[in-house]
């Protein structure tokens, strides 16, 4: 913060308090805000219903529980008094953004991710492990999945069975669970509805969750019967593809170079134009957080990056395709953090 | 808007998105946005990858995607040149509030609630159809919640069963299931744990979710074995006092004195310091929303309000005891939209 000039941090209910505190807020209408100055203990203000859900830890934190009727963006004002340039939660809601704006007079707001970002995107040994254990939690779904039935099923009753194992498996919490058959794969964040899977769907699974605080996220391609010649060719491509592009998040590449890498090889192949989001994002207390790999971003990668490489292919009203592992940058080169199969599981 | 001299409303991913739209979309690093001016059709942002998810409604607006290498601030920007008052989506990221101030110079924005919230607060027939359909649903819950045993089960397991029950009932979401029994009621928002519910423990039950757009929110209150002398004393108080909120709640009143008809039947009964909370919230696209039933709001119920009744008294370390149902003020005078039975239901 003195470093770049910041007076204060205020961060309410959203990943970088969870990062900073360990406490995951809900994200109410009652405003949750940890203050912090260059001098003087962090104030963490919670609605006073709210604390009892809070461990305080007085070597981190003070908590300062606020009142039904009482107004806590006055609060936040007079603990910041003074502040010139302020750095404020990116996901703070805009109520209270605008608030703390008029009462801060003509403080300079800046996003929490000017100081934060840096921080969370460079992962120690510790979290590492976390997002290590997390991935393993999944590996161990995506296996297993290759020998449940699939046809007859609903993709909401795949879905279903994901996030009950993501939570048997330990999450305290399932993010989300992407089962898309067939054409509906062309939609990357497809929601599994209905449709039943048929003999020949290609099935796209996209599942992760939050396990210790840490996040999962894998992708995972099943095949009712034998795939087609058409899949199983465009499906080698995939995989060359996110190989490439794990290949080339070594310490020191830009984070473009990385896309470039994985897209190159999806292009020369004749499907640039079907590949149609970025090769990654990093991964931490958040599903999607920096460092993003995509075209424009030149920021290296460092040791401790811990991000996903996903490239997809997405043939409209047919089929759509993505391969995803979790890798970390590391000083001896990228180390991917899930080691389930990857080839295209033939599936009942 | 025009009445309100605003020249913008720019609406990200938040219910008053789903209110105007019906497209509820998911709060990610990629903006969404509807940009609705005064002159001109509505357009709504919406990164490429997450266009199949949105049903485009030509009378209402037309969907612009974006791709992953281009600014939609920007885009923002040049679709609203000029707006001098802008009102923001009230739930929007700071990230993306900072970078639009940027981007527009030196507009006021305001949030969207000066324009939304008077529009949602009051619910249309269908509406308050929707609400009457969704309470109903945890009505029947709530019921059969009595003829279920709670002993030796753990509060997670009560938690889980009650959000199974939401779904199978119809909801496309359960929003939350607070399961906190004996001591652990205290915490008005407790989150259900490993503890195993106990004979003689008093089980607190709040539960709710969204059913065509709709919420639903009800709270009930369950004992096992024969409730204590002081329980029944104590609940027979907030019985008294919830039913003293509802009565209060007519066309014409205004919040703060609906909050004061149900406070002051705990506080003469000697427990005001118990009841920690504002006595209720209006509930439509969102569970909790405007109006407020809270000491300082002065704003007249109207007809077509639906909102929580839902005094508390917490005894901390012992118990904690809620009772709620929605209402809708009428012409007619305060309609329950819950109808479940409301005495302290003995289990098993």
């Amino acid at each position: 913060m003195g470093e770049l000039g910041i007076d204060a941090l205020l961060l309410s209910a959203g990943p970088d308090l969870v990062y900073l505190t360990g406490y995951e807020a809900m994200p109410l209408e009652r405003l949750t805000m940890l203050v912090v100055r260059p001098e003087g203990e962090p104030v963490l203000l919670v609605p006073r219903l709210e604390v009892p859900r809070v461990r305080e830890q007085p070597d981190l934190f003070v908590i300062e529980p606020w009142d039904e009727t009482v107004d806590p963006i006055g609060r936040v004002a007079t603990l910041t008094g003074g502040a010139r340039r302020v750095a404020i939660g990116d996901q703070t809601w805009a109520r209270f953004v605008l608030a703390l704006q008029r009462a801060l007079g003509d403080a300079t707001f800046l996003p929490s991710s000017s100081v934060m970002a840096r921080l969370r995107a460079v992962k120690s040994a510790t979290e590492i492990d976390a997002l290590r254990r997390a991935a393993r939690a999944v590996d161990a779904i995506a296996t297993e999945m290759r020998t449940r039935p699939f046809a007859g099923r609903r993709e909401l009753d795949v879905h279903r069975e994901l996030v009950e194992r993501m939570l048997e498996a330990g999450h305290e919490r399932a993010n989300f669970a992407i089962v898309a058959a067939a054409g509906n794969a062309a939609s990357p964040h497809h929601e599994p509805a209905a449709r039943v899977i048929a003999e020949g769907d290609v099935v796209l699974c996209d599942f992760g969750g939050t396990m210790d605080g840490y996040c999962s996220d894998i992708t995972r391609m099943f095949v009712v019967g034998e795939p087609s010649a058409e899949v199983r060719d465009v499906y080698a491509v995939l995989v060359e593809a996110q190989e490439a592009g794990v290949r080339a998040a070594t310490v020191g590449t830009p984070c473009a170079a990385v896309d470039a890498a994985a897209r190159r090889v999806i292009a020369d192949a004749g499907y640039g134009e079907q590949f149609v989001h970025r090769t990654g994002h990093g991964i931490g207390v958040e599903a999607h957080e920096d460092p993003y790999l995509v075209d424009g971003n030149d920021e290296p990668l460092v040791a401790g990056h811990a991000f996903s490489v996903e490239p997809g292919i997405y043939l409209p009203g047919r089929f759509g395709l993505r391969l995803e592992d979790i890798v970390v940058a590391t000083d001896h080169g990228p180390e991917r953090l899930n080691g389930a199969a990857r080839d295209l599981a033939v599936v009942g």
